[in-house]
């Protein structure tokens, strides 16, 4: 089926300035709340909410199998499961109905006024009941700056890593949408040359730049899916912030991973923005070598342009941007990780997420964590109000942002941010 | 409030065998599938099945605040968030209503015929919809087991063993309960003596004996829980296998810890026998040296002594026990493990699972999995059918069982079992 909702020269009735990240070509779905009370599944153009649930009810999705409650919901789950090729009709029909040369809509002001927020008279919310959520560790140049600063810059990457998606399985219950306070976390860490640990807030709380992928359900317990399907079962993607508290993380970690420097709080952007969405923007990734075995091999170009930048903003100052990279970077695609994930026959469902991994470029300035940037610390970053950062300070705010562009169209995530609050 | 249903001296007017795990002093809760088709939220007395909702249709729970369809669920996720009230008041009532001086069911068959079902006539299911599952490692004995072998004989355990209880997020998708079909998992391999990777069924599957415990929503997002008060939010417990593909493990783990050895499958018993129903078997755990941080100190004893047993059953042959180990030997308590998780603000939910790690006694023949019971293949176990086993074969079930008694009183968990099946 045509996507013709990607149709770049398709223009909206909706006002949507030039810059932004949800033109008609976008057609992200999230969740919100009304003035009202109400929760309903929305999409987003320009500075507007889009009550879908309203526009099912008033018809506009005629011919479309759907349930009829499926947009009057907490979550995106049971619409997620409806599969591919729901999205695509839906997303499309949605480019048709504020595709300026149709009047249906908008002309007809009862509907309007039913269907169309303003973004600020709305609250986003978690788009999704995530049920379960891994990690991945896919940045060849991340990995390979952890494992130069904290083992052997001549064997920085483990053996394993150029095999296989390295991963790991992370907590669900603290993903918060974009905008969620967060409080800088308590927890054992060992001083520097002490060898009793103590409890106390972190000292070294950090970012992680990532994007993260939602999946439909994918298969059944026992079986795997083939990588050549993988990318079918990938609703879209958020733009995501695996906070880190580096003090807790080395004390903590060995012999079993992350743990509390992890599950304190993890932010996603409110607005999946679909694969379909993207597909203008699919690049190669990295050439992989050595090559991977057999069933993590696949043809074509199975990465995204997507422009990824984190900046911090201290409490009542401007921000400072601190890194630019990007997610071509990333050596392991999304349809490896998916399939690795499944190999063993794990069971994959609707509102699964799969994170990234810290998404670090070649260069300096496209690390995407603090402990990169700074090097442990060793050089701190200068904020445009004039302070230094090693860390993130209490009060500041982290903001991670995502978006593709070519000459004819900017498809974009909008923020995924946070402020880091003092510990209590 | 007293716990009344954990009277000993009383008696059931249903038939109990003397060695049943399920006394009228047990009173676990589960969820079955009658043969009507009908998902109801159940208990178990002896070999019986009892339906709650249709008890509280018949208004037995008169008196107690229950919502109309709390046991007409999939899931026992909204009753265990009712609280320890309720479900202390639940218990009572189902021990009055069975207890042979009550007339009342025992002499209305039209009402024990919509109540009671032979248990051979149900399908046990899931009990909990599990959000997230942590995993922890808290028997020093089998830590200091695994860390021989790997590691070091004199540095068996890293420095923060024994600050705090090391875990990690597992995979809640692929938790299924006792008696589900399991496939071997395929995974990569670094086979012996090679510098590049395979991919096939794996050749080293184990279980791990294991307890798992099921809380209630316990905190908020960015709170923590005062040790003091961890033990009301455990709902109860159950006996847990955490399969584990160990060639997968050894070749996978570094640096993040285990993914695919484990998420191809975990297995529970179906009926979570509630904290109140162990009360009788608490004992102090094994006494902690270095005296630990002052969040994770609780006076008072709080261990339960917990017969645990490991058989396997090759297939159309007896089974042999190859572990007697017991719930007490774990280091950390469920209340740490519990304060420990929320420390760093992380909140945790109804139905969540936390599975104390493998528990290995002193003795050798306590061991908690096969890497141990034999050393890593180096002393196979000899079968009562005249095999030998270093790992699991194909075919072969392995049967978890605990249970705790007194000279009054026997209360267990049933079986957790699951047969593995060849590689497909």
């Amino acid at each position: 089926m045509k996507i013709t909702a990607n149709n770049p020269s398709r223009k909206s009735w909706l006002k949507v300035e030039i810059a932004s990240d949800f033109p008609i070509q976008n057609i992200p779905f999230g969740v919100f709340l009304t003035k009202e009370d109400v929760i309903t599944i929305g999409t987003r153009i320009g500075e507007y909410a889009i009550d879908l649930a309203a526009l099912h009810q008033l018809n506009y999705f005629e011919g479309i199998p759907l349930t009829d409650d499926i947009f009057m919901q907490n979550t995106l789950n049971d619409f997620i499961s409806d599969g591919r090729t729901t999205w695509r009709l839906v997303r499309n029909r949605i480019a048709d109905i504020f595709d300026e040369e149709n009047p249906k809509l908008k002309e007809n002001k009862k509907h309007r006024d039913k269907v169309i927020f303003n973004l600020s008279d709305v609250e986003v919310l978690l788009p999704v009941d995530i049920g379960d959520y891994t990690d991945f560790y896919s940045s060849k140049e991340h990995a390979t700056n952890v494992g130069t600063m904290f083992r052997d810059p001549e064997n920085a990457l483990f053996p394993n890593w150029s095999h296989l998606p390295v991963g790991y399985h992370g907590r669900s219950s603290s993903i918060v949408v974009s905008g969620t306070k967060l409080r800088r976390p308590k927890g054992q860490t060992l001083l520097p040359g002490e060898t009793q640990p103590v409890f106390g807030p972190s000292r070294l709380v950090d970012f992680e730049l990532e994007t993260a992928f939602i999946t439909t359900d994918a298969n059944k317990f026992g079986k795997s899916i083939d990588i050549n399907e993988a990318e079918d079962f990938i609703f879209g993607m958020v733009i995501f912030n695996d906070w880190s508290a580096r003090d807790i993380q080395k004390w903590e970690y060995v012999p079993l991973g992350p743990f509390l420097a992890k599950s304190f709080a993890s932010t996603i952007s409110p607005w999946i923005v679909t694969l379909d969405a993207l597909e203008p923007f699919r690049v190669a990734g990295p050439k992989q070598n050595p090559e991977p075995l057999p069933y993590l091999q696949l043809e074509g170009n199975h990465s995204f342009n997507i422009n990824l930048q984190a900046a911090i903003k201290p409490k009542k100052q401007t921000e400072t941007i601190v890194s630019n990279s990007n997610f071509k970077y990333m050596y392991w695609s999304m349809a490896q990780q998916l399939t690795h994930q499944t190999s063993n026959g794990c069971n994959v469902r609707s509102g699964d997420m799969y994170g990234s991994g810290t998404i670090s470029g070649p260069t300096k300035d496209s690390y995407g964590s603090m402990l990169e940037l700074t090097w442990r610390g060793e050089n701190p970053i200068k904020m445009s109000d004039g302070t230094e950062r090693k860390f993130i300070n209490d009060g500041d705010t982290v903001i991670l942002r995502g978006f593709c562009e070519n000459d004819k169209v900017r498809i974009g995530f909008g923020e995924c941010k946070g402020r880091i609050r003092k510990a209590k």
